[in-house]
C-alpha cells in the first residue's frame, strides 16, 4: 500500500470519464474550445468573484508562472524556508522570475508567522537599490506540514502584504484539503483574505495533470498569457486539462476527495498517538501526518508492504505518510495494525 | 469540418486505451513508475541506438529545453527564419537558453540551405568575444512548409555543424510524417545523419500531450533532469505521459496515423491543382498543404462548414489546410467538392 | 597611425583635468556625491527637459540596461540587422531583458525603413499568445555605417513607435557625431522627434570609459536603479564617472571633439574618392569611413604603418577607416599620400 | 571626516599617476593592449603560480561574472547569510547565474563554519531532481564583519568543496587587508589552499575602479571573456583598468595601503574598548570595525563632523567605521577625542 504521496494514485473515476468524454470531435486548440470557455465561468462561480484563470499542467508550473507575474527579476519573494518553492522545484522560481530572490522566513508547522514577516519587511532595505525589493509574499495552504492556515491568518499576512505593496501569492496544491478541514468557503481563505493569485491544484487530488493559475487581482494576469505559452505550458490540445478541472469542481467532487484524504489522515493520526513511542510532529490538519516513529517500526512496515518517504534519518527517524482520495478504511487498519505487530510494547489504552 | 491544424483532433483511441489502462493502481511518481522505465527501452529499440529519453507534455517545452541542454546563453542557434521555434514559441528558446540568440537563415519551401549556414557559420567569429558563439542548428522534420529533408540534406547539414563543434537538434513534432513520406527508417534521419537531439512528437499525430525529447548523444542529457524540473515539466504522475507514447509506438500506430494524414494531404493536393486558380505554394511531403487560392474560394469554404487558417491575406489568400490522423477520404473530397461549387471557373481535365 | 576605431584613443585633455580635479577628498559613493547630482540637472539643460540620469561605464552597458527597461522578456526589440545591439554586443541585450527577442531589418547605410518597420509591425501577431510582442524599436544615430538619420526620419519612426504603444530607443555611441553633422539641437533629434530613452555616449569621443542613460520619458526609469546594480554597473566611486560627463558637456567639448573628428573624416573621404578604383560604401555623415579599397593598397597602407580594420574580405576589400578627436590634418594627408603611392594609376583630376 | 566606507576615499596618488602615464598615444582596444597583456604575467608572479585574470571596474560585476563561470542556472551557491553577494548586490549572482539560490549559511563573525557547510552538502539531495545542485561556495576575505579566514579554515572549507565536485570562490575585495593581517603569501590564502577563482579587489583600496577575476582554475575561465562582453563588462579603453591594477600590485602599493588602513583600524578599535559602554561586535583583524556604543555618542560624533553608517539601530546602536589606506594617525585621534567629549563616563584607565 502505498502512502508515499497524494501523487501516486489513479486518476478519480468522475475525472477520468470526464476526460474520456471530452475525446468527442475536433476542437479549437490552444484553450479556444469550449471547456475552457466556460471553467472560467464557473471557477469565478466557486470562488464567488470574477477570475481570470490559466489551467497548466503542473504545480510547480503553475507557482513559478504565477511569481513571475508578481516579482521582478530584482525582486524578493518571502516564503517558508520548508515551501515547496523553495525546497522542491529545483530553483524554478527564480528561473522563471528571472533571477528573484527567494527569502525565506522560519515558523512552526510550515506557516509563516506575522511577526516575522513584520521584521523581514522592516528591514528589507526598500527603495535601496543595493537590495533585492520586497515584491511578493507566498504561503502554502495546506501547508507542506499537513497544517492549515486560518482565515485571520492569512488576513494578517496580506495586510502586511498590502501595506507594502506587495502581493500575495498561494501555493494551493493542497488546497481543497484546506478548504476541508477548515469548512469555510473558497473565497474566506483567498481574495477575502487577501490572496492576489492562487495556484489551485487538482493534481494531487485525483486530477491526472491540472491545475488551474486563478488571479483574484485581475490586473496582474496581463503577461501571464505570454509567460505560459514560452515556458511551453500552454497545450494544444487544452480541453483535456480543461475537462479535468470543470470535472474536479462539478457536484463538489473536489470536496469530496480531500474530505476522504483528510478524514484518513485523522483516523491514522489518532490510531498512532496510541502508540508510547510515536509522536506526531505537527498537527493534522489536512491530509500528511508527519510522525516520529521507531525504526524497528518503519522496518517493519516497509515488510509488510506498506510505501512511504522517511523524512528524516535518525534513531527515531520521521516519516511521512500521505492520504489520499483513495485511501480506504482498511488500508488506514492495515497500516495501524502493521505498527501494532512490529511495536514492542503495548498501545497504552 | 476542421482542418486548422492536426492538434484540433481528439486523441486517436489507441492511445486514449492506454490511458485508460494506464490508470490501474498506484504509482510512483516522477517517472519511476513501470510505463516511463521501459519507454526508454522501447525507444532505443526503435532507433536502433541507445537512448535517453524524457517524456514533456508540448513540443514548446521539448525544443526549448533540447536547445537549453546544448546552448549556453552567449550562444548561437541557427534556424530556418520560418521555423516554430523563431515563430511560434513565444521566446522559449531565448527564455530557456537564458538569452540565446536565433540567427535565422533563409531557404525555400522552410529548408535551411547547407550553403547559406556555411556562409554564416564562415562569418560568424567563432572566438571573438563581440559575437554570439555558434553552439547549435535546428532543423524541423518535416519542415513547417509541410516538406521534408532527405537524409542527405541532413548529413550535410550534421557535417557543417560538426566540424565547427556545434550540435544538431531536430524538432519532430511531425517526424512521423517525415518517416512515412521518406519511407526510411527513423535512425535514417536521425542520428544516422548526425542528429544529437529529436524532439519526438505525438501530440499532433494522435496523442493527448506527449513529447519525448531523445538524446542521441547521451553526453548532452545530464543536465536536462534538473532544467526539466525546475521549468516545471516534470510531471509527478509520469505514467500518463509514457503510457501515451508507449502506445504511439506500438504495433506501427505513429506510422499508420502519419501514414493516413500524408495519404490525405496528397490526395487534397493532388484535387486542388487542378483548379485554374489554385496554386501550391510548396510541395506537399506530409501533412500540410499551403495553397494560394481565390477570396471568393475561401470564403464559400466557411460557409460551407471547413475551418482552416488563411496564413497570409492578399487578393489571392495563402491558406493552410492539414491533414490528421483521423481524416477521412470523404472529408477530402468534400473539401474539394466545396471548392468546385466555388470555382467560377471549371477544373482543367 | 591607428584609425581602427574612435575607442582606441587616449582621454582628451579636458576630461583627463577634470578626473584629475575629481581626485580631491572623501565623496559620499553610489552616486551621492556632487558631481553626480548636478549632472543631470546640466544634462536636462543641455537636453531642454528635464531629464533621468544613469552614468555607466559602457556603451553596451547602457544600451543593454536601457532596453530592460523598456522591453519585457517576452518582447519583440527591432533593430537594423547591422545594428551594434545585434551584432557586437555578443547577446547583452537578450542577457539583459532576460530573453527579449531582437527583431531584426534591412536598410541601406544601416537605417531602419519606416516602411519595413511599418510592415514588420502589422505582421507581429500583436496580443496573440504564440509570438514574441513588440515592445521597443532601437535605432543608431549616428549609424553603424556612418550615417546620421535626419530629424524627420526619426520622428516617422517614432510614430509608427508609439502609434503600437512600443518606446524609442536611441544607441547614441556617437551621438556627439550626429549633432555635429547635422547642427541640430540635441533635443531635436531625441525627445522632440520621439526618442523614450537615449544611450548618450562620451567613450568614443575623448572620455576614459563614460556613457550617460538619459530617459526623457522619466516612467521607464523607474526600474533602472535596481536594474543597474544587480548588474554590476553601480560605480562606489561614481564622481570619477560624472566628472568625465561634466566635462564632457561643459564649454561644448563634446561637439568640439565631434566636430573634428567628422571633418577628418570628410577630408578623408573627399580624398579617397579622388582614386579610380576607390568606392565609398556609404555616405560618409559623420566620423566612420566604409571604402572598397584594392588590396594592394591595403597591403601598402600598412606596410606605411596605418593601421585600421578590413570589413569585408574580397578582391576589392572594404576597410573601415575611423577618426576621432585627435585625429590631425597631416594624420589625413599621410594616410592619402600612402594611397596614393600604393595606387598604381593616378588621381582622376 | 568620513570613515563610512573605504569606497569613500579618493585614488591613491599611485595609481592616479598611472592612469595619467597610460594616458599617452592610441592603444587597442578590449585588452590588446599592452597594460593589459602583461599584467596577467604580473599577477602570475603575485600568486606563484599560472593564472588567467579579467580586469573588471566593480565588486559586484567581478563576483556575478566570477559566480556565473561556476554555478549552472539550477545551481546552489553556499554562502554566508551576511555576505556581500547575498545582501548588497541586489540580486547580481541570480541574475548572472540565471537562476542559481544563494543558500546561506550562518556562522559568528560571517565566517561560514566547515561543519555548518558539510551538514548542508549532506542534506542538498546532490543528483535529486526536485532540489537545486551544490555547486558552489563563495566565502568572503577580509569578510563583511572585518574578520579574516586562517588558511587553514580555507583549506577546511575548500576540501568539503571539492569533496563534492563545487567549486571555490573567494570575495576579495578587501584581499588585501586579509593577507596584511595574516601576513602570508598570497597564494597561502588562495589556491594552496583550495580557491578555484578569486576576486582580487582594489577599488575600496586606492583604486578608481578597477578588480581582477583571477581564475587558478584555469579550466573554469573558458566562457568568461563571452560572459564579460555579454554583460557590459569588456571595457574599450580598457588600458586605464589595466594601468590601475598595475600599479596597485607594483612595489607592493596594495600592502603598504592595507597596511595603513588595518593598522588604523586596530588603533581606533584599541581607543574604543577602552570606553566602559563601548563594545565590538567582531574582533578587528582587517579595517572594519562593528562597535555597540551609546547613542548620545553618536549624535556627538556626528555633530563633530564625523561620518560613519548606523549598521544597527537601537538604544546602544552598532555603528561600522571603516579605515582606509589614507586614514591618518590623527584623524583616529580626532575620532578617539570625539567619543571621549561625549561619554558621560570617564575612560576606565
Amino acid at each position: 500500500m502505498n502512502f508515499c504521496s497524494d501523487n501516486v494514485t489513479e486518476v478519480c473515476p468522475e475525472i477520468m470519464a470526464a476526460v474520456i468524454a471530452a475525446n468527442e470531435g475536433s476542437a479549437m486548440p490552444y484553450g479556444a474550445d469550449e471547456y475552457t470557455q466556460r471553467l472560467e465561468a464557473k471557477l469565478s462561480k466557486l470562488f464567488e468573484a470574477p477570475v481570470i484563470i490559466f489551467p497548466v499542467a503542473t504545480g510547480s508550473a503553475a507557482n513559478a508562472l504565477a511569481l513571475s507575474a508578481i516579482a521582478p527579476p530584482y525582486g524578493a519573494i518571502y516564503c517558508h524556508a520548508e515551501s515547496h518553492i523553495n525546497v522542491d522545484e529545483c530553483g524554478a522560481p527564480e528561473f522563471y522570475t528571472g533571477g528573484a530572490k527567494l527569502v525565506t522566513l522560519g515558523g512552526t508547522d510550515a506557516q509563516i508567522n506575522p511577526s516575522d514577516l513584520a521584521t523581514a519587511l522592516e528591514k528589507a532595505g526598500i527603495g535601496i537599490v543595493h537590495h533585492v525589493q520586497p515584491a511578493a509574499v507566498s504561503i502554502t495552504q495546506a501547508t507542506e506540514a499537513g497544517t492549515v492556515y486560518l482565515p485571520e491568518d492569512i488576513a494578517e499576512i496580506a495586510k502586511l502584504t498590502h501595506d507594502r505593496n506587495l502581493y500575495l501569492h498561494m501555493d494551493g496544491a493542497r488546497f481543497a484539503n484546506a478548504v476541508v478541514s477548515l469548512g469555510c468557503a473558497p473565497a474566506d481563505i483567498t481574495w477575502r483574505a487577501g490572496v492576489d493569485v492562487l495556484c489551485f491544484g487538482a493534481t494531487k487530488n485525483g486530477a491526472m495533470a491540472a491545475e488551474a493559475v486563478v488571479f483574484f487581482n485581475q490586473e496582474l494576469a496581463k503577461t501571464f498569457g505570454y509567460r505560459r505559452k514560452r515556458s511551453g505550458h500552454l497545450f494544444s490540445k487544452m480541453r483535456y486539462l480543461s475537462a479535468q478541472l470543470e470535472a474536479y469542481i462539478t457536484d463538489d467532487l473536489w470536496l469530496k476527495n480531500a474530505s476522504n484524504a483528510n478524514q484518513m489522515a485523522t483516523k491514522l493520526a489518532q490510531g498512532l498517538v496510541k502508540f508510547p513511542l510515536v509522536r506526531l510532529c505537527h498537527p493534522v490538519e489536512a491530509n500528511e501526518i508527519f510522525v516520529e516513529i521507531p525504526e524497528s517500526v518503519v522496518t517493519g512496515l516497509r515488510a509488510d508492504g506498506f510505501q512511504f518517504y522517511v523524512w528524516q534519518e535518525a534513531t527515531f527517524p520521521i516519516i511521512r505518510v500521505v492520504t489520499a482520495f483513495n485511501t480506504r478504511d482498511e488500508d488506514v487498519d492495515a497500516f495501524l495494525e502493521s505498527v501494532q505487530s512490529h511495536s514492542a510494547v503495548n498501545v497504552m489504552e
